[in-house]
């Protein structure tokens, strides 16, 4: 009888080995001398070991706990992951630890208390982060994701759909009334990943081992969306793709992290994604791949995209050519935009949406016909120019016809897409008109509702599948043709049914 | 031209290389004599290798194939897999084998036969699983899995729900007949998590390649449910989690486990941490992890929480200080009960839930208007000692705010899904005052089924997600808030065109 | 403060250690020798390496790039990968390179054409792949997946259902007028897992770094579909499932390929499977599992079945005795398909399914009553034989009476979903009896709808759980009795409220 033990066992095992050669030799340059981690950061590390020792054993794994500021601008320009030319001299030598992040620009935060003789941030804000990283964080300051609390809280249209879907109802008599959605609601459903408006509304006091801490009380908080409104002022959170406190680029790249949010039924890239071929070959292959590289060097560290390699990550070929520089704009190489409002459109300019007008003067970027609003976006020659971006990368594996196929399909997929949500928003049109349904508020009743589902359930998912090289079942029977076709006959059924129903209580 | 192996074969090699060592100085006091094998396992082997090769080999890869009982008792209490003081002497210096586990108690087991001169049980039960693990199997018999069946299938609500959904249903003239669902579709259904009624209904002849083989015949089986009725009369199935004969801690402990049953759409915690920054965490790094140390270091072992680390294991931090002790009833952390009967309530007192009386007399713990059956439920000091365990568990990694912001959502989430279901009751009661549709059986036409989903379905994803720091889909487009809403306008729509249809014909 | 690098930098200098030594060590006979490339495709890497370097560094890490044909073939029959017995001799020493596929049978293909001198095909078909892997490109010649286009667009009632849902609609006046689907629309819907027809239509001049070349303009392309027509007149993509250009066995064994079209809701075998307890296994412990093992050792290399073991990979246990032989018609060892047309029937004895008729003259497999077409499908000896192979690759790792138990079950499942089928189809037959809606289409009607979801989504869907060895939650309420249950009232209550507005219409 043979008793083998399990491989994981092993494996651990095999790690433990070379840990102490890797400790030694890894990327030499880039190990921190011993006395890299500011005194002030010890003086932290030295009570939150106990307090939170697994903030500290995560923050252990990331580069910024063995990398000083100074070994990371010591890299050559490509390989960097640091943007900024000149951080103050204080920072070179010392690793990026609890201090250097949290202690940023007091004066600017809200949240900022004393905290054992130190002046303490909460929230580390993008405005604290570029103190390293100004480039990523001016890229993302101009996104949509930057602007995703605003573009969806004072856009009136967009707050009406929120608030007719998130409103608590009561019945009474034989109506369905409903509230106004509270801040709770919205911080859990809608902003939670469009981010939340984080104040500071007083002070609490915190019992913990070492004593009483008086802390800010904040509201709307925990939150991690994208486009957070911070106790400085800023919007955005880069914690909801890098995630405390590893900040770990592996995680930023997997598709997991983008997972948290884009998802079906509105915008289901992670569940296209992962049926597509590609997808196939990350869930069956990646455990193996480089996704720490910087530059991210195609074919040679993977050999199927994730949606950081075409939607952000600087991108080089083996021989070092650049296929694409790193964007924090994640909008920047899109020349279209799938998601229907309510049908699909040309990218906007800004990443501030609300500015956007129609010819109806609705702040949307088409109208009810599909016309659109081309003064707030971009056009046909950027259009060009960002796909071409776009087909370049696509152009690392596959060749010009199969390129220039994939994306000719995509074209139809929202040419058809569009027009079925045209046709939806025929029969909601004639529904409003014979005074079936109340146009008042668009979103509030039954075929209205049918008809939402229609652009920004079914065609949104429809053309995502497009995008992504395949993911047939969301164009065929999961969300797609058969939902859009079989929705546009109960639409006109229960228009039907209606109608029927309003003559007889006529009578 | 380069010409490189792929990566898994070098690591499979890198592996092979590692093994001739590791057999030597892993878990030095754990590795089993050579002469640990039972004879009587000895004897299983030889023919088993053959016979069912699969079984055997997934065995070897198990701690049971390597491992002494002495050894594992051996060990500091708080490393030990094992809770008994003192196994029968005859295991101390054997591996737990084939024969060790399937000859226990043979007296208590109607399933045990006469095989090639032993006395086998086909079905090893929590009982005999108690040999080794009594705290364990203790803890669990307390609980609302063990009692997962009865509480099913003895409870007179949730078997009319159960029969009105499963029963087979034919067309008769104008009417839809349904018949008792049958033993089999329960087994695959509901009781393929809840655990089956097993039984021995006489006996079969098996040809196998050593020559024919009497065995019992089991009634409803397979079947691995948590409250699985065996042939000794014990409740639950070790297995379910525990997978055979691997036993892995590994497998017991990652996601997918639970996920066999905690599923959308009326229990999603499995699509909800998939989704959460624990989830991603998990997803992207877990592969890395220490999935089998005991006891689990929070921070060490894992970056992220997965299903077992907040509801079962013992956890402790790096300094050894213990932040949970393992429990394997797995509502005894909770102190609320999120999944609604109709309304979320505090957890029951007891793991048979069948005791339970509303005010109104019925089986539920809630009455239709929200009143909790309170003498049934834990009270408000014990939720509170509940509650204050589970924070200190997250407090491993966040904040005081942070972890008290958290839950504080989540109470609001309660609240408000508690009275969303308020309003669809209101809708459903008004249908069976006007006779649109029938109370007598309250699940089985389509308003009354729509309600169902209301507290079934869309309720309690909007509570899993709101527990579990972060699916925000889930709230809002997800079985959430859409739905939520949807439902109640199609409620509505439905009372008022049957209620038309009903005037109709009575002209 | 310590501070250690990432585990996961560790393993990949602890990976790059090794590959020295393994490059010489592993697999001894089949390492290349260092002229192994042909000329031909070396003079493709020296242009491909720049211009699509992602494909070639794919390339790179398959086997084809560093085996040569001769030593393949000289290995043991068993562990063979390839089952030609005499390649052409120019073939024998050297790898697999660009130029071995993509200029195989050139005078057969009109995709050919001329590429700096050489002659080249864009698509390598399966007559291609034939050249060193003849018997499985024969088996898979036989099956329903080769059929996959033409057993769709050739079957008058499929294409009708297709082309019903596929179509655009527009809205004229009160009607939902349909056209007929487009081929891009086919092409990335039904077409993208079936397979599109692609042709040659004319020449396109592509712009590229080393000037411009002439290709071939291709119809319907890019597409991978299983069924696909291809400019040589053969049928099929092996590159559906071999994934190009790694041709990676790990990833055609690991269910993600299946993943790619077999999905909820009308074939959720991936669903299905991730929620069983051998997706949970795979799941937990697979990325330790040897998937490039040939044969495939059952219990050693892997200790839970993927789609592959049961469907078509070369099993044997771990004394070598053969449990089954690799067979690329996935068929071939199934006795019941489970997918209802409308009704769960015999497997077919044709993969070319066009030519089966029901009694009704339908090329159905089953009549509305549930008859089979008994000529066209496998009989009951046939379907013995294949269920006891089933059954002995379960006995691996499962009893006999477990086994039984199993395939009992799955009979229930069929017989009651079936039940359940007729059931509706007795409403919907009720319903055009009725003129309620118009039989002359029975795909377009709102109650037609629902009858195809019953068939469709909610029997298939039960089916394959049940096949699975357990996911009860597709049994009870995702897609399962649940579903099937309330499908049934709503198409009741439909039929009245249909019913009464006619009447009311006719007033």
């Amino acid at each position: 009888m043979h008793h083998k033990p399990s491989l994981m066992t092993v494996a651990v095992f095999a790690t433990a080995l070379t840990l102490v050669h890797s400790n030694e030799t890894k990327c030499d340059q880039t190990i921190a001398p011993v006395d890299s981690v500011s005194s002030q950061t010890q003086e932290c590390l030295d009570c939150h070991a106990t307090v939170t020792p697994g903030i500290v054993q995560d923050w252990e794994t990331s580069r910024h706990s063995w990398v000083t500021v100074g070994a990371a601008l010591a890299k050559p320009v490509i390989q960097r992951r640091v943007s900024a030319e000149n951080p103050a001299a204080d920072l070179l030598q010392h690793v990026v630890g609890c201090y250097e992040c949290h202690s940023q620009n007091t004066d600017q935060h809200k949240d900022s208390f004393d905290h054992f003789g130190y002046r303490i941030n909460v929230i580390v804000t993008p405005h604290d982060c570029a103190t390293c990283h100004p480039v990523e964080v001016s890229q993302y300051e101009g996104s949509k994701k930057a602007n995703a609390y605003g573009n969806l809280m004072e856009n009136p249209v967009y707050h009406e759909l929120l608030s007719t879907v998130n409103g608590m109802k009561s019945i009474e008599g034989d109506k369905i009334v409903s509230q106004e959605p509270g801040a709770v609601n919205l911080n859990l459903s809608c902003l939670g990943c469009h981010g939340s408006f984080v104040q500071v509304a007083g002070v609490d006091t915190v019992h913990s081992p070492v004593g009483d801490v008086v802390v800010p009380r904040l509201t709307n908080w925990p939150n991690q969306g994208v486009g957070r409104i911070n106790p400085d002022g800023t919007k955005g959170s880069c914690t909801a793709c890098h995630t405390r406190h590893s900040f770990s680029l592996e995680i930023a790249r997997k598709p997991y992290t983008c997972a948290q949010c884009h998802l079906e039924p509105d915008v289901p890239a992670w569940e296209v994604y992962r049926e597509s071929k590609h997808g196939n070959i990350f869930l069956s292959k990646g455990e193996g791949w480089d996704m720490e590289d910087v530059p991210w060097v195609a074919g040679k560290d993977f050999q199927a995209p994730t949606c950081a390699t075409c939607h952000n990550s600087t991108l080089v070929s083996s021989d070092g050519t650049v296929i694409a520089e790193r964007n924090h704009d994640f909008g920047s190489r899109l020349w279209l935009r799938l998601f229907g409002l309510i049908y699909s459109h040309p990218q906007p300019k800004s990443g501030n949406t609300t500015v956007i007008r129609n010819k109806d003067g609705l702040p949307l970027p088409t109208t009810f016909t599909g016309e659109v609003a081309a003064d707030f976006l971009i056009g046909s020659s950027e259009q060009a120019t960002r796909l071409a971006s776009m087909e370049q990368m696509c152009k690392s594996c596959h060749s010009t016809p199969w390129v220039e196929g994939h994306f000719a399909h995509l074209d139809t997929v929202v040419h058809e897409t569009d027009r079925m949500t045209k046709s939806a928003t025929q029969l909601v049109v004639k529904a409003w008109q014979d005074s079936i349904e109340d146009k008042s508020n668009p979103f509030d009743e039954e075929i209205e509702k049918m008809w939402v589902e229609q652009w920004l359930f079914y065609a949104n998912t429809m053309r995502y599948s497009a995008a992504m090289t395949g993911a047939p079942d969301y164009e065929a029977f999961k969300d797609g043709w058969w939902d859009m076709t079989k929705n546009l006959v109960q639409m006109k059924d229960m228009i039907d049914l209606k109608s029927a129903l309003k003559k007889g209580g006529n009578r």
